[in-house]
């Protein structure tokens, strides 16, 4: 007998796919080149020469018993060992490889560091706007996410929120910074609140609350900016990173955990990844992804486009009266939309084949996502059809 | 605060992976090639040079936004006809693409498989001897693995075990033929029997047993003859498979699910993997190592040494008066220890430089495992060190 739960959960279809597979039909007939397609948030540059040299190196001069063979069960210590050494000398932390867990993807990182700190029947708060896999994220573990409301005027973290949010079964707190779908980063004040208040809520409750920072954003900063590095805030604190968006390879899925040695039982956290990967099916990321990632450790793509682009979008979108909050990194921006339903507004604006998605699915209502990792070509020849679309729907004067 | 079921986890240490350790240890004193490291399943024999040629060709030819993106939620279809086409014509069964899932090896085929039939709460049930990732694997899901004991005379099912172990919450009987560690496939007659008990005991109990069939081994298969294809014989069939043994690339994880289309609600299956993804934080297996499968969908490596060491441990062991079945695949050999405890058998082995697996870590005390994916030369060497110590502790005459 089929899993019912498993089979309910069919019918609810993401909203962003379905406004990707709206212009991905729309694209069949009148080009997709004519769809202002800002819906799904796909790298659209390559990965870096040096990543495909990387791979090809390998291939061409590793024993493939070796290369290909299983890798340890707490994944590669070589690898580990560079992730420790990079994340030490860029944010002044002290790693050792045994507090990295190499993982698939931000996914793999975060259903691991969700079962580290939580077990069933607790709750995780998180703040809105969020990434809606957050949800069966938690879920899956056996947990309940609890969303706290929007500080719209700046994305920041709303704390009076919070306490209502948190009580005696919380596990931990998510944070997504530089955020999708804000592309605001939280700043250095933001960080040292929510490590006061997470260590004086967790004295209240007499149990460490920690912290899960899901950071696959963190090297697409704008304005030469390094974003904060939120474990340098607390000690409980669990970053979970994925190299999909920084070196563009999203599907070969290969990120990490990082454990801050400060944290409580911090030396117990890597050897229970590897028990509870037991439990998943998730058993190491490939490894001849993780050796590659290890050879590019410090590269990125040339994520140049991206900042072009919301420099653009930012700029058009405040001349036309848009109220939006400027993007610190990632290749979103989260405007307000011009009516209060973002749901019609973006329903609306297909017309003028755009492509925009609704806050709703965010828990953030009334605002809109533009994913713009697309062509910079492509974004001036959108302005056009934004103008059109504001000015007949809306009547703002252009 | 930390998870304390996983913490707990933490001292329980692998049987096989303490041997290997010793193994590795030893090696370092007298010369690893001086050990006879019977101990870990790991492939021996290289990749088929077409697996490099097509990760080369891809890495080389391919656009890498394309290949390096996000593959689709149910993987790649292009990849998943392949499978289903190979898989129909070496077999006889009529999968399609829309019952096919590619999954991070055999681990994560079986992670998706019983979460798609089975809820927290039910059981599963498996034969001894079993490969003891089964435990973690059914209980990470929240299910009990309960063990149907042994039929030792040829390793066959045990069916009159099976009526006081199956009941009204079985979700499924799990089974891996060729198995591992016994070496045996199940035969056309057993696998019917089993299909009418499960038809049978379905209708009794007013709802579909499923039959989850684990198959890494089924291309390392002796004397010619291909093992009997368990979803042939059960309509109510998923086959996990895994390309780690057939291609020798378990570390970069590639396998998949392939949902027998005569199953109970079998086009729901496969969708149901994609949502039972998300919350394990599995998402896909790599996409180049999905497109590198695909263009080796009927190849293996060179297999044969498997069934060269395999003849030659065998002839020595009946030479020397050991209880054995004879293999029909896989690369493990099974036979009876020569005194009760098969524990104090292979510590005394140890001393012969002799690392062997007690049956006890299978559910099946008395007996041991060899695992022969080794040098041939390396297995030839060992027979001496076999015979001085069958000889010099329990007075066989060589």
């Amino acid at each position: 007998m089929i899993a019912q739960h498993y089979k309910d959960m069919l019918g609810a279809k993401s909203v962003i796919r379905e406004i990707s597979e709206w212009s991905t039909a729309r694209g069949k007939e009148i080009g997709y080149e004519n769809v202002f397609d800002y819906s799904l948030g796909n790298p659209s540059v390559p990965c870096p020469p040096q990543f495909t040299e990387a791979c090809l190196d390998l291939l061409e001069h590793t024993d493939p018993v070796a290369l290909h063979g299983y890798t340890p069960t707490l994944t590669l210590p070589e690898v580990r060992a560079q992730v420790a050494e990079s994340l030490n000398r860029r944010f002044g932390m002290d790693y050792t490889a045994g507090h990295i867990f190499m993982t698939s993807g931000a996914a793999g990182a975060l259903a691991h560091a969700i079962r580290c700190v939580g077990v069933s029947g607790q709750n995780i708060v998180t703040f809105a706007p969020f990434f809606p896999e957050y949800k069966p994220y938690v879920e899956g573990a056996g947990l309940t996410l609890r969303v706290a409301p929007p500080r719209v005027e700046d994305f920041q973290i709303n704390f009076d929120a919070l306490d209502g949010l948190v009580d005696e079964n919380t596990a931990a707190v998510l944070i997504n910074s530089p955020n999708n779908p804000s592309g605001v980063a939280y700043s250095a004040e933001t960080l040292t609140r929510l490590a006061d208040y997470l260590t004086a809520t967790g004295k209240k409750y007499g149990h460490h609350i920690f912290l899960i920072s899901d950071e696959p954003y963190r090297e697409i900063a704008f304005g030469g900016v390094e974003v904060p590095y939120p474990a340098k805030f607390y000690a409980d604190t669990l970053t979970c990173y994925s190299f999909s968006k920084s070196l563009s390879v999203p599907g070969e899925r290969i990120g990490y955990v990082a454990v801050n040695p400060h944290a409580e039982d911090a030396d117990y956290i890597v050897p229970m990844c590897g028990q509870i990967s037991r439990g998943t099916g998730h058993n190491c990321p490939s490894g001849l992804f993780q050796w590659a990632v290890g050879r590019c450790i410090d590269l990125t793509s040339d994520l140049q486009v991206y900042e072009t682009n919301m420099n653009l979008i930012y700029d058009e979108l405040k001349k036309l009266g848009f109220t939006v909050s400027k993007p610190d990194g990632t290749f979103y921006i989260f405007p307000k939309a011009l009516e209060e339903d973002a749901n019609a507004f973006c329903r609306k604006a297909m017309a003028y084949d755009l492509a925009l998605v609704p806050g709703d699915t965010f828990g953030c209502p009334g605002y809109f996502r533009m994913a713009y990792c697309i062509g910079t070509e492509k974004v001036r020849r959108s302005f056009a059809a934004l103008e059109k679309f504001v000015h007949e729907v809306y009547g703002v004067e252009v």
